[in-house]
């Protein structure tokens, strides 16, 4: 069995070694790095003494795998990715976004929580096995490279290589300690529309003296978003909610678990609204929303320029609840717009995912709860029905069979997709140790 | 009496030597070219006998003031600016915006129509009259460089400089033919309010899953800016439209007789969408107008990338009738934002300039269309109360007490502040020759 502060030291001292990783800016949307990144995997992978395999198989970033044997028949799969968000706002970071910087205990660098910390404490947690009379179970990783993008293509990786792929449970890219610093032990993603709304007025931008009869897209963009919702927040997009199922009452009773530190959010972010809802808890593992990411039209520049734009867009997403079908959503959106007179203001569908929940009284649920009262202490974890996030969860789901749990080293001031991403060092210690009795756990049931 | 086919193409063949003045990226938005583009102006001027003075006295960029005698006691005083629109979107253009470029009987060049080409074409008729008997009368010129950010120090100016400025009569900056290619003569302007609407919500971009709880800067400013104006485009701000006075039976006369080509108008801006007028004509003299100029937030670099914004900024302008004051508008717009329930909505105010109108019945209007009437023929010209763009002209009327009037080379397809702004090289000729005949027929009168 683990000697938890051996681990947590072994933990510290090889930290360093594995940072090579968040040096390397693997950023999908700006195509690099990719490459660098998965001869590193390869390489660190192998030296770990797994078999490793490059897939390319079915298009795209190119797919990682790695399969190292353990002392059981029982096998984990790991699912990662590699690729991070685009580190701008430049300006925001107080330190290099890949140069990984050590402050005051945390770790800062682009993609430290999000999420190759995340695999950094996995690398870790097996040399540490290897070096202590092996590997308990066997594992298997499957790393991405376009998670960041909305993982067009790991679908069709899964279904080519189910066989492989081929586990009795599955751990998901990451989590961690929620604002009330709990240990979550996550069940579930939402899903994710990804989609852009375009319109264009004029051949030209004009001089603004002839806004008097010449229409603005800026203004056709304002207008149009601002029919999508009422003054309280609700979506107005006929057949939104249709498909969203009641909750199960298992669900209900995990959401009341669920301790909500509105304060220590409201300072962590410097949030400077009230929340938009009253039933914060409630709304992470079962709102659906729709979210502007990004605005852009006409003149941005410093000074003045007085234009009437030709050209307005609108970056969106939606974070989806379980039973919601993305393409559809993206459709009722572009279906509304026509019917508020808005058939100018055109969607352009970049990816979705499906949301998906574990059933909450699954075996390896509870062997999660009971490692994890072990480990952070009875009232120090939660189990979540489901994360606020996304990923291409759902497939794994329906080609494998296998039941997914999301597990980490987050804290609620990590930052992900934000400057200044960064881990607590403690919470990184803990979450390795907390892996690794699991697995133990796992291998003794 | 000017010989009218021997001043075209004395206009023509000059073309070349004045375009120096094109070439100069005198943007005063960017701070670039200004002590150049002066230096210029000081040189062509002497050049061709004038009197000139450069003011810095009252701050901002210098102003240029040139004095030439003519054959009469009568004074003409000209108003141009020597700085130009951003050329911005750069790749809009078909060719260099500061490399003046003939294409099929255009002359397309960053400022060429507003307002570097006026200013060269009353330059070449400078060098024509000098050349054929001397000026008529006496010219000043006052030469800005700041009209593009809202003529922030000429009030100044023209207040410190009153007694140089006397003059009996005030051409303004430009003019030309509308839609419906009648020679205009134009007896006022817009105002103009300039400000900033900014929000922020958080002290960094979150990650999207974050919507379900966190407000959004990017929604704030969409709904707060769509609670500005209603359906139809009408301005919903408590007393926007309180000071705008009846309109004056000549001048409700003179809107009759525009010609507005809504074809035309429409084929020329490659516009998509319905006017939001039913009576453009009327809207451009006397409609008060709420523009976007820009939007910025977020996210706005390819691909994806799934954050709730932190700040969200709008850049806007109300185009204004006389009587409206343009500070007032501005806080009646911030009284309304704080009323909707925004008053997290910050109003940044930038510049304003009053509107005006030259009496319709004033001595050197009628004497204009006569020389219309001469020039472009009886039912080629008409007499616009004012036109729908701004500039300081109220503080000439105030201080200098002459009528204004607006004439100049432009045509419908100019696109000032847009990209490949251009002339019509007959409209350039027939503008100098219509020029040449007003100072004429001004002595002589």
């Amino acid at each position: 069995m683990i000697e938890k502060q051996k681990l947590k030291a072994f933990a510290e001292r090889e930290l360093d070694s594995f940072s090579d990783y968040l040096r390397i800016p693997s950023i999908s949307a700006q195509n690099s790095g990719i490459n660098e990144t998965v001869a590193w995997l390869q390489e660190t992978f192998s030296a770990l003494g797994a078999a490793v395999e490059v897939w390319h198989d079915q298009g795209g970033n190119p797919v990682v795998f790695a399969e190292l044997k353990g002392n059981s028949s029982k096998t984990v799969l790991f699912y990662n990715h590699y690729d991070v968000q685009p580190p701008e706002p430049l300006d925001e970071w107080k330190t290099p976004p890949f140069e990984p910087t050590l402050v005051a205990g945390k770790l800062v660098a682009r993609g430290v929580c999000d999420d190759k910390g995340e695999l950094m404490s996995r690398l870790t947690l097996i040399k540490y096995f290897k070096e202590n009379g092996g590997l308990p179970v066997n594992l298997k990783f499957i790393i991405e490279g376009e998670e960041e993008l909305g993982s067009p293509h790991v679908d069709a990786y899964v279904h080519a290589h189910a066989s492989q792929l081929a586990a009795d449970v599955c751990i998901w890219e990451g989590g961690g300690r929620n604002e009330s610093e709990q240990f979550q032990i996550t069940c579930g993603l939402k899903g994710i529309a990804s989609f852009d709304l375009e319109v264009v007025t004029a051949a030209s931008d004009l001089h603004s003296s002839l806004a008097s009869y010449a229409d603005n897209a800026a203004w056709r963009l304002v207008q149009a978003l601002s029919s999508l919702k009422d003054q309280q927040g609700r979506i107005k997009v006929a057949g939104f909610y249709d498909d969203v199922m009641p909750l199960t009452e298992d669900t209900k009773k995990a959401i009341k678990d669920i301790k909500f530190d509105a304060k220590r959010v409201t300072q962590e972010f410097g949030l400077l609204r009230p929340f938009v809802t009253d039933d914060p808890a409630k709304a992470l593992v079962n709102s659906a929303t729709l979210t502007i990411n990004g605005l852009s039209s006409g003149y941005e520049g410093d000074g003045t320029k007085t234009v009437v734009p030709r050209r307005a867009v609108a970056k969106l997403d939606c974070r989806l609840v379980p039973n919601q079908e993305p393409a559809k959503i993206a459709e009722l959106i572009q279906q509304q717009l026509i019917k508020n007179g808005f058939a100018d203001v055109k969607l352009h569908y970049n990816t979705g995912e499906s949301a998906f929940r574990t059933d909450l009284n699954d075996p390896f649920v509870k062997l999660n709860v009971a490692v994890a009262k072990e480990v952070y202490g009875a009232s120090n974890y939660v189990v979540v029905p489901n994360m606020p996030g996304g990923g291409p969860a759902k497939q794994f789901v329906d080609e494998l069979a296998v039941p997914i749990v999301m597990i980490g080293i987050h804290y609620a001031g990590s930052g992900p997709h934000a400057p200044n991403e960064n881990i607590r060092l403690s919470d990184y210690q803990d979450a390795t140790v907390y892996l690794g009795r699991l697995l133990e756990a796992y291998q003794a049931e």
